[in-house]
């Protein structure tokens, strides 16, 4: 087991990476400070991992919600599902919220534990690549509103995070690919030893190659837990973590958080932020086409889907939370493993990259 | 103008406390730090001060929402109509919402700016003089649930609080009463001069007395600076303010949030508390008969409704936030002038307590 610590004053906390760790009491109840224990998750992970889980807590009073799954479901609406099941169960402000799932599980449980009764314990327990190396370090919680994505929400840091390894095993190719492009975004925007790492190792990591898989994790949620424990509230430098996130988010709201994974959408994304970057006088094409390959070798999506106009593009993107008094800003890269702070673009040369990636 | 701090290091703040400071735009503008000013009020407050506050905000994207009025609003679905306004007017995380009403206003127009882009600067504009002298301060927003009240919030300061006494005027009787309940409420539990000077002065401030409201306002906001500095999050003394809150909570929540406003609840709240002090020896008939009588000088409510069950207040405490573990907590008073911590309470007692205030 890896234990890295994510620095932040009264506020820090351990994420445990490690093969096999939902079997591991110790590591539930070290961590839980009340008897009473809410397990959030969804109708796919709840029959692999669920009762796993739930046999380390026998001793408390449990209680359960299990989500439909998918990005769709990410809302308000469902969120009440959660306060709905904890006052029914008349749940205190010490109980403690599990949130056992990918990243939508992750943001939501931690919303819902953010915002019951002010705030409640919560630990997090990814079981996508996605989320153990992204979603499920930093305390940004949240839902999607339908005029915008993750544009509800707040920052809240859980207890501790358990990414068991192990559990990578029962995901299906999709995902697993859609979990590496933000492994790779760590490489792009601050790590670019840890790039040509990737380049060279990407076939055992889609072979599932637990040492390589593990490494990655590990490099990953250390790049993230320096970021955070520098700029907890991304007044700075935690921008850069969302390269290829604004075109991400603007394509995810476009398609109403479906026929996209996150991480399929932060590929296309970032494809359009080295374009764009290039553009700028910034990266070169050899660069701008390192960034197409590897996102290709992972089979994940590299052009926006041919329905989508530029101006619907544009005009989602002006509601992403790195703009300022309405003002479209997104993170480039100055190189590979070298990202920018939020920059305002001329217009003009974001359509020229938004009719480029179109047509395809 | 009066001039209070919140002491919250990077969070700290002013209340500025005089009559006609909803005129002064230079009070507003210092404040305001983007170009992008939401307003959100309601159907009351709007016809009597929405114009005079828009006035100092020409230079800016200004947008509003006009609420219902009263504590049945307060809830998921009327804070989604405060994001939907965000989002159609393309707000950034600079945008300030500033609250300009009573304390459901306040209330969502915080939880709103709390969860807006994962927080937005807010300001405090409070209208009635429970708003002025409690709610607006310290940080404590959010909505009910149909199962509690102030079940789902989080803490969030504003930048600002601006209580004109001036529109106190506007105020009716009953709301006036109403918050008259909170400002008795720092003399029990922490103020015993205080309570002296309202006993003495309480037909001043009844009959509007400006310069009685105006040393009623500031010492009711110094009392509340000072707690909420000491502990803003609640882990301990700042359950203090909720004197006489888990029985009203309770109540409002059995009434479905309308028949009794806020200060009314806690007015018999806070005799359920003073009778249950007696009972477990702390305070003496005599003191006890004080404070009812207090309450009652202001025709404020001194006892349970009459269809209101024991059972069915019982169950409903059970989710009060000061709980824990599930079991019942409530403030006390050791004298008046003195509130005890949170303590676990025989529900014997308790019931004895809710059968005799049942009577009347």
């Amino acid at each position: 087991m890896t234990t890295l610590n994510v620095e932040l004053a009264e506020r820090s906390y351990s994420i445990y990476i490690g093969a096999g760790l939902l079997s591991q009491t110790e590591l539930f109840q070290r961590h839980i400070q009340s008897k009473q224990v809410l397990v959030v998750t969804n109708s796919t992970v709840a029959p692999l991992y669920l009762a796993q889980v739930l046999a380390h807590l026998q001793a408390y009073q449990v209680a359960q919600v299990v989500l439909p799954d998918g990005e769709q479901y990410k809302n308000l609406q469902h969120i009440n599902q959660i306060y709905d099941q904890l006052l029914a169960q008349k749940f205190s402000r010490n109980a403690t919220l599990i949130a056992l799932g990918g990243g939508v599980i992750g943001d939501m449980g931690g919303f819902a534990a953010a915002t019951y009764q002010r705030g409640i314990p919560f630990m997090q327990i990814p079981t996508t690549l996605l989320a153990q190396v992204d979603s499920s370090v930093g305390g940004k919680t949240g839902v999607n509103h339908a005029l915008g994505k993750n544009m509800i929400g707040a920052f809240y840091q859980p207890r501790c995070v358990i990414a068991d390894t192990q559990v990578l095993t029962t995901l299906d190719d999709r995902q697993l690919a859609a979990g590496l492009a933000e492994v790779i975004k760590y490489g792009l925007i601050r790590d670019p030893k840890f790039f040509c790492w990737l380049e060279e190792h990407l076939s055992d990591l889609l072979a599932r190659d637990p040492s390589a898989l593990a490494y990655a994790i590990e490099q990953s949620c250390r790049n993230k837990a320096e970021v955070v424990a520098e700029d907890e509230t991304e007044t700075g430098v935690r921008a850069t973590l969302n390269l290829g996130h604004t075109f991400g988010h603007a394509l995810e709201t476009a398609l109403n958080y479906t026929g996209l994974l996150h991480g399929e959408a932060v590929a296309i994304g970032t494809c359009l932020a080295a374009d764009l970057s290039r553009r700028l006088g910034w990266l070169s094409r050899v660069d701008v086409q390192r960034v197409v390959d590897i996102f290709q070798r992972c089979q994940l999506p590299v052009a926006l889907p041919a329905h989508l106009t530029p101006e619907r593009i544009l005009d989602l993107m002006a509601v992403d939370k790195k703009n300022l008094d309405g003002k479209i800003r997104v993170i480039l890269l100055e190189a590979i493993g070298q990202a920018t702070l939020p920059v305002n673009v001329d217009q003009n040369v974001l359509v020229e990259t938004l009719v480029h990636y179109g047509r395809d």
